[in-house]
């Protein structure tokens, strides 16, 4: 086998080595090769991360061996030598992985000196303050940042030193006293360590290698990996730099900068820099840099140069830039330079205008922005002076985004009156399928319990209204009509806002303003529709949701929840009349009853929609979900139904289930009471003719059948489908065109989709279920230990926000085949929340479905995360 | 298109077009092409049964055509005339599906005849009693068998001539008597029915006909499929025949027979008959028939002549035949052959002597025992003649075969210390797990409530102790010690008996003997072991269950079930403070408790398996299986845990599951908790080690992870397995080796069952859960409406008890064939109930898995049942 190459110099490397290199030593590499100047050094790769993972968190001889000889060629180059008292090579050890990402190791300077060298340095070079700085900056980062040590007390022993001098800034304490201080950090890390600070070169060194491998599994970079779809496979590469030093007097300085503003995407240098300072003094903040404008004045050649490069950099590498430099003695020495991070309002700026600038492609322009941040262009946001002004008084879960500012009401139907007249926020303790009008009518909603999970939070974001949920410090007492939160008392009818982006709780008014879809938004919006395959529809159940959605470019409703419109309090009576009834006819009696509301509610629907497509989904959830559960409740509503109460209760225990998502739900519901299908089809159908008539236009529904694991299961439902259909039709003497599709949410239907594909005219992956029944778990129920699962590596990502590509795509794929083969023209389409999830949309693109649908505010997303998708894979074509 | 024939003459046809002929009309042909004597005709195929239900039960206009054209041939060969009044053609209709099967409509006689036929048959046969009888036998058996009208109206119409007559005997009636009923039932028809009884001759058949079609389809066919596995796309053929008659007087007669003793298997002609009568009076009983030797007597040459063909028909079709015959005016006539029904005893005695005569081979004869028959072998019975002299008093669901009879106790701990000195029986409301002891301990148990798979019930299968559950009429007083059953009282100690096999239940002691394992079973059993290639293991998780399971010739164990060794009473105060434990220390507390009952356990277990394989597999269940639920009783165990009320509820409360079938439960428990692995673990390596020892034997304890869905979860539970065993045998200074396999029983873990086999050094199917997530079906709740299901044939079969196949078999095929692509040499087996089901058994075997597991008592059948599936497939190939 030959020898892997674990280590690669800077001139080596090429800034197309990011899997191997990580972003930062590619970066270096590349800015190498462009000759530029930067401080010579090595990459170690990220597969010697896997390596010493693979070796049980160690590092591997030859991997060793290897790196001191590269350290050797570092020598050659620096005319330095590494642990050498006389004439020490210094160097920089810093973490960089494919992905730049928060939570790891990130960097230790100085690392090769100690005392003796220290003294040496400062007898060399006339500058001990520079000298013992470095030093005492080592000992403290490599104890922090490596070890784990110290943080707190030697920021403490800096504040007694500066204290006992009676001085205030770092910059005034005098090189005895950093010389003392380094001792005395020494001190403290033998104490908490129980052995001595490394003062041998190798030694530190692989102590801060070895830190910043094991920094890739610490539970922060494992959680920032989850939240953003990285796979702890790839691992982190660790850069070894010679050191340039900003702190060598009033000719040096260190610095930040990004060709354009993150903020705004204005193409304008932007940036700052401290002079007399090493990298982290900017970032901490104890001195206020100056703009990076003001080096133009301090430093001119050092600033131009840094702008010729910044601006060869930008053309380079086609994208906004984030740089980070030193000048060492008026030599300027680029560090880094990454794809800049931009708000989403920058994000769309910068995208437009670089195709603008002919800088690069529509196409290359539209990967540039991260999908999911559209999101936050989406919502209402507190005007930025006006917040200013305001403090939080509690913080809860950010659980729907968007700002929100009413008049707090407690129930639902309060906040419904109030609504007509104020903005209103709805407050409660938690909320049920009850409150639902009230929810819709209110501008936000606060809860004091449940999470982003909860009902409120489910309901909220998928009607786009501002949340935040499980507020601990908020304690209402609905009756009395108060609330109080961190010691103030709020009453029915006073302003609070609430920020859902970020769960801020605020009493009093706060102004917010409207999302501005501007002109860059819209721009990109057209573009990725120009650019992509996938047809975006989506899940909306009113017809308010179905604006929405519309507004937002969605071109059809993949998903209408029939059961939702059955908790509204003038319907739900009917419902649980035909759910407790004993007969066929009864429940027809009562079906009845509820015919002209569903009929309404699709009007409601078409008329919204026009001539786009309109899944609608027979009712799917179990009956007992419509009924009371604990006695009170049971006791109140069969008073209201004419029941004794022990009638009700045994009509409540015979629908009690072990399993109820694996139990009489979906079509298993008309299997048993056809007539539940029969309404429903009369309701569509009729609505659809109503609508046809009114407004001339062509309307084909599509009737989803949910649950559906059986081919003759899917037959008998159909048939009532086409039976109604066909003969309310045909007495209407008018012309209807419908279609009866599948919901593919069961393990078995995907694996026999070819049978399905005979009766089904369209497969829907309701990729929830699916997603349940191919794991085997409740969703209900998984929360509880997938935390061990991310904590013990087994699963990096919820698989009920990132599709499962590997076992549940598998059998889409498969259901996907087998469809096509019986049916060539069936429609494909996903109607789980992974409608809505950019890395899902992607694999939905790859596996040629039809379309995604996904809740209303979701539509931008994956319009986008579309046009990518069809991007990226005519790029691999 | 080349139209289909439908209708085939009986010369046209063979004895191997059961498929298209059904069997009556397959063997009709088979005897005609013998030469035998058998009234001509012909028979409608079993495609037009299908096409009659796919035309929306309207017999096709090519088809009734066809039929008439056939009803021309046979006029032509029987020189009569159909629906002629001075010739006339009389026939018979009769069903004929591939298998027997009851509940379909059966037959029809002298179909062709009105009132003027008969008149016109009197005058010209000088017979007229022949005549009437006829008439209104065949008014009687259409109204009843294809209308449905009269069945009890008619017999009262006999009775009452009969009374007014002062007769007792149906032959008494005299020819004017029978012309009256005759007319008389035509009124009854006119009445119930709305319209005449039809008198034309092809207005009959098409009458008889389709409700032979439309009997295929009624809820006791439907069901009676169901139970034995027959799918309803097979349909019924209908057999149309020229009539003869045993009602011409005394030189005439029918009869039934079988070649050889039904319930003994004794090589003797063994049969009935009756003088002067037609078919259905043999089986009606209203005459004492005679017996077959008797007929040697009556008409010897007719005898000598059903001898001949009897034996002859015998050798021709190598199996026992069962007889219709008829003999008209000393001429006989065969009427049907068909191989004979036997009782599971004459099953295994019939199919030995075949082979010790030549008649067929080893294999031939194991595929004539029905595998399920076995069953009834292997269980203690009543003596038949105690049995004959008591009477049931009530009598409940059959469900655990085999008779019982012991002394009544209410609870187990009472029933395990009187057992000690005399049979019991334990009798209860419904049994729990505490209640194991008491079961175990019992000859039989009998229950007041529950069905066939309640608790009583499934354990009492698995451990084949008799059981009948749910009887309605048991009342129990357990606090005074007594019960009531059909207002008798029986009180503690006193005996009753009760059959498992029937569900009858007895007051007072009825002597049983245990079953003989019979020299024929013993050579069937051998044979099997001979033929077959499956491995037949059982599932035990108790020293016992492995022992009967051993004398029954299991070859293994592929499943202990750990979690029921956690409900005894000494043990589960143990497990009960590890799942409230707060820190890994308070569980390893509890768990080190739990370990030498493990340990003991699975010393018990070796020792009686030896060097047989055991699969053992690590806690299953989800938590909460192990705590109270009610507040009264976790009150009280709150109490003896020296916990709050509130602190025991809470814990309670956070183990609630949505799903628990989908939620904390098999690997996912030590993933959160891995201290459970390790207990378990170390009690299975430290009992191999002791067991190896003690017997000098090798063992290879198999242990087995359970509900695994991914790759990476089984590899942490294995690698706790491994660092714990590896570190145990290390000490021990013993060698041992153990393999780690998994449970396939979730979806996903089949569909990447290539990845999965490369940490699992087998997998076994667990077809229970494996059904449940691939059809999306929770088992406890699925029962309320697959009913629904059957009823409107969706489902032919409950998937829980035979092995979809179709959809679950897909993912089974494709886990084997992935699972062997990774590792040539896996293991393959499969633990769920369907390892006792024959199809299912047969599916194994033509997956190529390794073995099947079952209950202790199914292995004979699944050895059987395997050889089968051997043969079947190597004639197939």
């Amino acid at each position: 086998m030959a020898d892997k190459k674990y280590i690669y110099k800077f001139s080596e490397g090429s800034g197309k080595m990011r899997e191997l290199l990580g972003g930062k030593g590619a970066n270096l590499a590349e800015m190498t090769n462009l000759g530029m100047p930067v401080p010579q050094g090595f990459t170690i790769t990220t597969e010697a991360c896997t390596k010493y993972w693979e070796d049980g968190e160690t590092i591997a001889p030859e991997v060793e061996a290897g790196i001191y000889k590269y350290v050797e060629d570092l020598e050659l180059i620096t005319g330095k030598k590494f642990g050498d008292i006389q004439n020490p090579l210094l160097v920089s050890v810093r973490s960089g992985a494919r992905a730049s990402m928060p939570g790891m190791m990130d960097t230790i300077l100085n690392l090769g000196i100690n005392e003796e060298v220290a003294e040496s340095l400062a007898n060399q070079s006339g500058n001990p303050r520079w000298a013992w700085d470095s030093c005492r900056r080592f000992i403290q980062m490599f104890s922090d940042v490596a070890m784990g040590v110290g943080k707190e007390s030697f920021e403490r022993r800096i504040e007694e030193m500066k204290k006992s001098r009676g001085i205030t800034q770092d910059t005034d304490l005098t090189w005895q006293d950093l010389k003392e201080l380094a001792g005395q950090f020494r001190e403290e890390y033998r104490t908490a360590r129980g052995e001595e600070f490394p003062t041998d070169a190798k030694v530190q060194l692989m102590g801060a290698i070895k830190a910043v491998f094991g920094s890739w599994n610490n539970p922060r970079a494992i959680i920032y990996r989850r939240e953003n779809d990285i796979p702890g496979s790839w691992g982190t590469a660790v850069n070894v730099q010679s050191m340039v030093f900003g702190n060598t007097g009033n000719d040096s300085g260190t610095g930040v900068a990004f060709t354009r503003n993150p903020a705004t995407g204005e193409k304008k240098l932007y940036g700052e820099f401290l002079m007399n300072a090493q990298g982290e003094d900017v970032v901490a903040g104890i001195r206020t840099p100056q703009t990076i404008d003001q080096l133009a004045e301090v430093m001119p050649d050092a600033y131009n140069q840094f702008v010729e490069i910044s601006s060869k950099l930008e053309e380079h590498y086609r994208d906004m830039q984030d740089m980070e430099f030193t000048i060492e003695k008026g030599k300027l020495y680029m560090l880094q330079t990454r794809n800049g991070k931009r708000t989403p309002f920058a994000a769309i700026k910068v995208a437009v205008d670089l195709v603008a600038e002919g800088m690069c492609t529509k196409e290359e322009a539209l990967l540039k922005i991260e999908p999911r941040a559209l999101d936050a262009l989406l919502h209402p946001v507190f005007e930025t002076s006006a917040l200013k002004a305001a403090n939080p008084v509690a913080k809860g879960v950010n659980a729907s985004p968007g700002a929100a500012c009413g008049a707090v009401y407690f129930s639902a139907e309060e906040a419904v009156e109030a609504a007509k007249k104020k903005p209103v926020l709805l407050v409660r303790k938690m909320t049920s399928p009850e409150d639902l009008a009230g929810m819709y009518a209110a501008q936000g909603i606060l809860t004091a319990v449940g999470g982003a999970t909860s009902h409120a939070a489910v309901v909220a974001r998928g009607a786009g209204i501002c949340c935040v949920a499980g507020c601990k410090e908020l304690h209402i007492n609905e009756e009395e009509k108060y609330l109080t939160i961190a010691g103030q008392t709020v009453n029915e009818g006073e302003y609070m806002s609430i920020d859902g982006t970020t769960g801020s709780v605020y009493v009093g008014k706060i102004k917010t303003v409207d999302a501005a879809v501007s002109g860059n938004f819209g721009t990109i919006m057209q573009w990725s529709d120009e650019c992509r395959k996938l047809k975006v529809r989506t899940n909306a159940d009113t017809p308010r949701d179905a604006q929405i959605a519309l507004n937002f470019g969605a071109e059809g409703i993949g998903l209408t929840r029939t059961e939702h419109m059955f908790f509204d309090e003038e319907r739900i009576p009917a419902i649980r009349e035909m759910i407790v009834a004993k007969t066929s006819e009864q429940r027809k009696a009562a079906l009845d009853k509820l015919l002209p509301f569903q009929r309404d509610d699709f009007i409601g629907i078409f008329r919204v929609m026009k001539d786009k497509p309109v899944t609608i989904r027979l009712l799917d959830p179990p009956l007992h979900e419509f009924l009371p559960h604990t006695d009170d409740d049971i006791k109140v509503l069969s008073g209201e139904m004419g029941m004794t109460f022990e009638e009700l209760r045994s009509a409540v225990d015979s629908l009690h289930e072990e399993n109820p998502m694996m139990g009489h739900r979906g079509c298993r519901l008309p299997v048993t009471y056809p007539e539940i299908a029969e309404m429903q089809t009369r309701a569509i159908i009729e609505a659809a003719l109503t609508v046809k008539k009114e407004l001339g236009i062509n309307i084909v529904p599509e009737i989803m059948i949910p649950l559906v694991c059986e081919i003759k299961e899917l037959k008998y439902v159909k048939d009532i489908i086409t039976d109604v259909a066909g003969r309310i039709i045909s007495e209407s003497g008018s012309e209807l065109q419908y279609r009866v599709g599948t919901m593919i949410e069961i393990p078995r239907a995907a694996l026999l989709a070819d049978e399905i594909a005979t009766e089904a005219e369209f497969f829907s992956f309701g990729t929830n279920d699916l997603t349940q029944m191919t794991f085997g778990f409740s969703r209900d129920d998984a929360g509880k230990f997938l935390n061990d699962y991310y904590a013990k590596k087994i699963f990096e990502s919820d698989p009920f926000a990132r599709l499962d590509q590997n076992g549940v795509g598998k059998l889409i794929k498969m259901a996907a085949q087998l469809g096509k083969q019986t049916r060539p023209d069936i429609k494909l389409g996903i109607c789980g929340e992974h409608g809505g999830d950019p890395s899902s949309i992607e694999f939905c693109h790859n596996t040629g479905l039809t379309y995604v649908s996904c809740s209303p505010f979701r539509v931008p997303i994956a319009r986008l995360a579309a046009a990518q998708a069809a991007i990226r894979s005519s790029v691999a074509d």
